[in-house]
């Protein structure tokens, strides 16, 4: 019998293709635009800049290099203390190099999506080895909002 | 031409089965559990809370009714401030309904992730109509957590 067009495809193909739709969005085609603050700023100064760039990560920089990354949680934390915020360095509150996760831009969405869930991180630093190789030189970020954004336009290419 | 296997196939059809991948997941089976904390609270007592259970939203409940939604962001805000968290009620810091996109649990969780990103929330309560009638009886809670999660699934099922 004649296969009727439209229900006699190769299914493997039509797996692989449907892969290709979310393995093919790359880090590099979502970056949002990094906010960063210098290592010598007070954890008042992050946190209005936080507001002010209405961002929850602020990455720490020393000389263009990645020293930390500051979450509202991080935040949060010492300024329930109730301390002098202004007096206390940002980097009481960060997270150090090396215990944080990066990414780089040539890496996929789903990679970033499967490091924010694994190491429980609501963005993520996109870095490129600096040119004296010393550290990271921050180009960008990813965060869950970027993943929701890219949930959301591959929703919108299939609407009913 | 005899058309090849695996490259003759209604693109139509092609695109309603991608379609039902994203579209078939529902906010009710990505449930997560809600935290939530009485009107009566400080501001102190909701934000160890948060730690506690390692949440980013609080749904402000009374008698069993949503009356307002705390995000890291409102907290942030008010501890930043300097003044006493432990005098502070909840209700000072809070979005307050009807201010508040909820979501119900047989809406998708496409549906749920558009409403995040149009709104710039973190989470979305999911709620039911009480039964008096005179308010939302919160069941969950989605975020973009539950969307990244989601995303990485997806990403799962078809790897290379």
């Amino acid at each position: 019998a004649r296969p009727r067009v439209g229900y006699t495809y190769n299914s493997e193909h039509d797996v692989d293709s449907r892969l290709s739709l979310l393995h093919e969005l790359t880090v590099a085609d979502h970056l949002a635009v990094s906010v960063s603050v210098s290592e010598s700023c007070s954890v008042y100064d992050a946190a209005v800049t936080m507001f002010l760039e209405d961002t929850g990560t602020l990455f720490v920089v020393n000389d263009g290099r990645l020293v930390g990354v500051l979450s509202r949680k991080d935040l949060l934390k010492v300024t329930l203390g109730g301390g002098d915020t202004k007096a206390m360095p940002v980097t009481l509150a960060m997270t150090r190099v090396p215990h944080i996760v990066t990414i780089t831009p040539e890496a996929s969405l789903y990679d970033a999506a499967v490091l924010m869930v694994r190491h429980e991180v609501d963005a993520l630093p996109v870095v490129k080895n600096d040119d004296t190789g010393t550290g990271f030189a921050v180009v960008g970020r990813v965060s869950k909002t970027t993943i929701t954004r890219a949930f959301v336009e591959l929703g919108q290419r299939y609407t009913v």
